[in-house]
């Protein structure tokens, strides 16, 4: 998905609550919004948001020398949603379709996502996911795909909603490659957060390569590229992984909640949606 | 009031709006956000929003060549308000304090802000603020220095609001001069304005000589800075001109809604109040 120009205000507003995560030092603050304002007239068209997103976090880095930011409230969505995990795995047992409620619950964790300007409470949230109904719902291609393959690659997104993820690992009941951040940017995973949300018990963790909030291929390393074109069945998390996945040329099963006014004016959903989607590959 | 640093992405975002009002090129509406971003790094600390905002509004106009991109809109606002112009009427006249209710209608047509990106409804919008409680409310001393007073000067903001001054100046009865800006800004009044709104009915207008959306003392001509100075009860409307003379000399009766959250943190009440608050001159 390429960027839309009102992702271009959100990005001096993501510029400013990731500075203030950072730094309480108004210059420094204003520093960085004006680094972020210069950028924008570098900012190419065919550029995904994600890859814009990256450019912003690292001024944000740069000029506070902090390269965690989010480290703190990383941890706390961590403890939040941990103690909330068995509570989770009670209601997958207990529902009738148990592959469908993990889906869920693992839509629900993307709203642990601290690059949208939006407010939330995790167990409130979760609540009412589980009664929402899916606004692109391509469960049955899901599950179809989910029966032939022998390999599944599943594409990570923010921390606390890994713990969410980890329920739908096992419930998908074969072999598991999960994919972070090569680096701290806001709350995404990376390999770390990954084992500290005990992913690693559940699937094989694997560098993406990416120091963007998104896997955007052409920045990913060459071994993440090859495991992702050979995979044969690919669950990408959130919005950011939707930004740099929405046109390539693989199937791709989407997961995630349309956040923001970008996002849902882009699958012609409406804000707050939840999505499972299936992407095709291009017919060349 | 000085710019606040959540003010920047709101710029952003102004620009954008404007942008699409004057123009649908996608190409210019980009290039307008590159000069805004490009233009952040010169805002000095000491400037207002309105300053900065006229900035923004002006390469809007130099990129779309629009001068006036709010017209139509404008015109659709004074047709709105004028048709619910005598039900307004009405109320004051049945009302038991009907100063007090003229002033909380003129109040009620400060929600007319294309600057503020809400989304509004006149007439349930003005029903709501007559029922509702001032958050800041130095009537008493507004009704004191209006006894005691043989002019006023009232400077106006919005277009549409323009017409629910005109309940409140009449209510006054004292002489009043109106004060407008010089050119068109995002929808604020005009001379042109304020005549098709039959304020020249009720009071005598005057050019501010500013091209700000809110009065800036050091940019308005020499005869309205005379005015401003010789006056004995000053009332100023809205946001714009409350942030270009919240710091001024003089004493001044602001009445407006607080609709951003810089404004309503800045006043320590909460969004969506209404106001009347008395600001004294410095003692020097």
């Amino acid at each position: 998905m390429k960027i839309y120009l009102d992702c271009i205000p959100c990005f001096m507003q993501q510029a400013l609550r990731a500075g203030r995560m950072a730094t309480s030092d108004e210059k420094k603050l204003k520093q960085i919004l004006d680094e972020t304002g210069d950028m924008i007239k570098n900012i190419s068209p065919q550029a995904t948001p994600a890859e814009t997103g990256m450019i912003v976090y690292k001024i944000v880095k740069d000029i506070t020398g902090n390269n965690d930011p989010y480290k703190d409230i990383k941890k706390q969505h961590l403890k939040e949603t941990k103690s909330i995990y068995p509570e989770l795995e009670k209601i997958v047992a207990e529902s009738d379709d148990k592959l469908l409620t993990a889906i869920k619950i693992a839509i629900a964790g993307n709203i642990i996502d601290l690059g949208v300007n939006k407010s939330f409470n995790i167990v409130e949230d979760v609540k009412h996911i589980l009664k929402q109904d899916f606004a692109i719902f391509d469960y049955n291609a899901f599950k179809k795909q989910l029966e032939k393959t022998t390999n599944i690659l599943y594409i990570g997104d923010n921390v606390g909603e890994s713990i969410f993820d980890k329920i739908l690992i096992k419930e998908l009941k074969k072999p598991v490659k999960y994919a972070v951040r090569s680096i701290p940017i806001i709350n995404d995973v990376t390999i770390e957060d990954a084992i500290a949300s005990g992913l690693d018990e559940v699937a094989e963790l694997i560098d993406s390569g990416c120091k963007s909030p998104g896997v955007i291929l052409n920045q990913s390393s060459a071994e993440f590229l090859k495991l992702f074109n050979k995979s044969e069945f690919i669950i990408s998390k959130g919005q950011g992984n939707f930004e740099g996945l929405s046109d390539c040329n693989k199937q791709v099963f989407f997961l995630l909640k349309a956040k923001c006014p970008v996002i849902s004016n882009h699958l012609e959903v409406k804000e707050g949606s939840i999505i499972l989607k299936e992407h095709l590959p291009n017919i060349d």
